[in-house]
């Protein structure tokens, strides 16, 4: 299996990424291809004592910045470490490609370069979340902002694909982000997506879920329109810091409190990893026709190990075609959700 | 100053509103009048020892419930203590009204009979969220699941009136939602209401806020639709949960835990104590053209007294008035809020 890694993307590339590309050739047998600026990757593989044997690098001059326009840096960045990893990955150069890069020029060049699947009118991201119970799979994280109920429909069976396929989840439970259980709340949109989502075949449907019940980790998918989904996911980080930050303060409140955190200090610890985004790799995208893994932009080696990992099980459990094969089944049973 | 007290509305009811109206009366040296069924009142009073001299009672035998459609129950429910309450609020007969009862029923009759003020198309529920430097007000946090940039405009004059009034903020800064700090980020709604808001003379705009910024209470004021103030406000509220239970794990691990626990405790509590709604109150619903106040319903009568001392503050600080004021502002100034 053949998965390309975008060099130059996130903050701590090319090193954070050429050490996780080594980690990962290592651990889990997968050749990796580094697209990205040679010099600095040789550069970067040296000053981490790293040995890039097996490993491939194929060079790419330009960066696509996190301040660049998506579409214009995906149109006019054409040596760039994304587009000529994109573009290997449309011609079937690899399997799958991960980039912790500009998310919007990720989702753009994505769409444009390696195409949507058939069926799918507009791609989302989906992000896993921490949870109480469980992580969850949320989408659409951020991609559309407006969403007709067909789009929620098809995020809900990607989604649930994901879930199973990736996240090892039997007959995952998807949920519809709501502001009651009932099934006529919510705006008109979220109305009608509600009896989509009942009529899905391909999908085990549980109805509403209500903000405050998100974070129990309950259900394994959470689906939404992205303005929503933005607000869940980069609440939840706001919240999660703001605790933290009140943790720290009553830790370090005196000398007596200092050794109070001392004893507590598994707990927080496993507390931390619970929430800890590294743990859980990237965002794939969905709806694109190869397996296009998003990594958070403060990606450390681990993170982007991770995401590999991610990338390979999508590879290896067929989330593509089981996809595809879901959205087809919808259209047979004539749900809209699979029309093109 | 008279306010009337819903006796019949909330879970605890009539017990801790009985309890409350004594407190604020004694406290805040207001008069109370307490609507409900009349046996019921005196009976918690007399369970809690509690003397009501100088509280009114007027008697009204119905209640309205939390699974009763509220319009039907509004319509229909004549004699219950909320529209009795309403119709006294309505005729001049008091100066505001706070009720624990059904928000979905406060509202609808606060709309059906109390009516809304001149150039108001929706009232909004505002809830006061604790933050990391300072609370914040979130309008809309849920009447409205559909708001067109216009009515998002006038809540930013209803809630940047209300931070300054009753809350006491100067110069309140005011933010909408949304997924990105440009004015071009979000649906064509929220383009169109930024635009809106940088146009409006009445309030101090300080541009977009990323959710992940909200929990900080860098700002005074968060203007968002129904759907979204919902998420924000219940997602707050089930991550605060989520924290709350992984704390209590840690503490409760072993006996060292345990007594490390006891040294953090007047932490916890102080950051207990900062998240506690009921320190704060109430939900004003603003565009209502009299005072009406909604307390959660799980009020407690600490709950209830603070809610209490909301409402005399929107009284006494010609809140309603004020508003008035900003809104015939807006409209002289020709931004379309201010339009019947």
């Amino acid at each position: 299996m053949r998965i390309i890694l975008d060099a130059m993307g996130g903050d701590n590339a090319p090193g954070a990424v050429v050490q996780g590309a080594v980690l990962a050739a290592q651990e889990f047998g997968v050749e990796i291809i580094l697209v990205g600026d040679e010099e600095k990757i040789l550069a970067a593989a040296k000053e981490q004592s790293l040995d890039l044997a097996g490993i491939e690098i194929i060079h790419a001059g330009d960066v696509i910045e996190m301040c660049d326009d998506p579409t214009r840096a995906i149109r006019h960045k054409k040596d760039s470490s994304m587009v000529v990893g994109l573009r290997l990955l449309a011609e079937g150069g690899a399997d799958a490609l991960v980039s912790a890069g500009s998310t919007g020029a990720l989702l753009t060049g994505a769409t444009l370069i390696v195409k949507r699947m058939r069926g799918v009118k507009r791609a989302a991201i989906a992000t896993i979340i921490p949870g109480q119970k469980q992580a969850y799979l949320l989408l659409d994280s951020g991609a559309n902002t407006e969403c007709p109920p067909e789009m929620l429909d098809c995020f809900a069976t990607m989604g649930s694909v994901y879930a199973q396929k990736v996240l090892g989840r039997q007959n995952p439970k998807v949920a519809l982000v709501n502001n009651g259980a009932e099934e006529t709340k919510g705006t008109p949109t979220y109305v009608a997506a509600h009896q989509l989502l009942r009529q899905n075949p391909s999908i085990h449907f549980v109805g509403n879920i209500e903000p405050r019940d998100i974070p129990t980790g309950g259900v394994d998918v959470v689906v939404c329109d992205g303005f929503t989904g933005n607000v869940i996911l980069k609440l939840t980080e706001g919240l999660a810091k703001f605790f933290s930050a009140e943790l720290k303060q009553m830790f370090y409140h005196s000398f007596a409190t200092k050794l109070a955190a001392l004893t507590l200090k598994s707990g927080v610890s496993a507390f931390k990893k619970k929430l800890d985004a590294d743990e859980y790799g990237g965002a794939p995208l969905l709806g694109i026709s190869q397996v296009v893994i998003k990594a958070h932009g403060s990606s450390n080696a681990k993170a982007i190990k991770n995401a590999v990992r991610q990338a390979k099980a999508c590879v290896e459990n067929g989330m593509i075609d089981t996809i595809a094969a879901n959205m087809a089944a919808c259209k047979a049973a004539g749900v809209p959700n699979a029309e093109e």
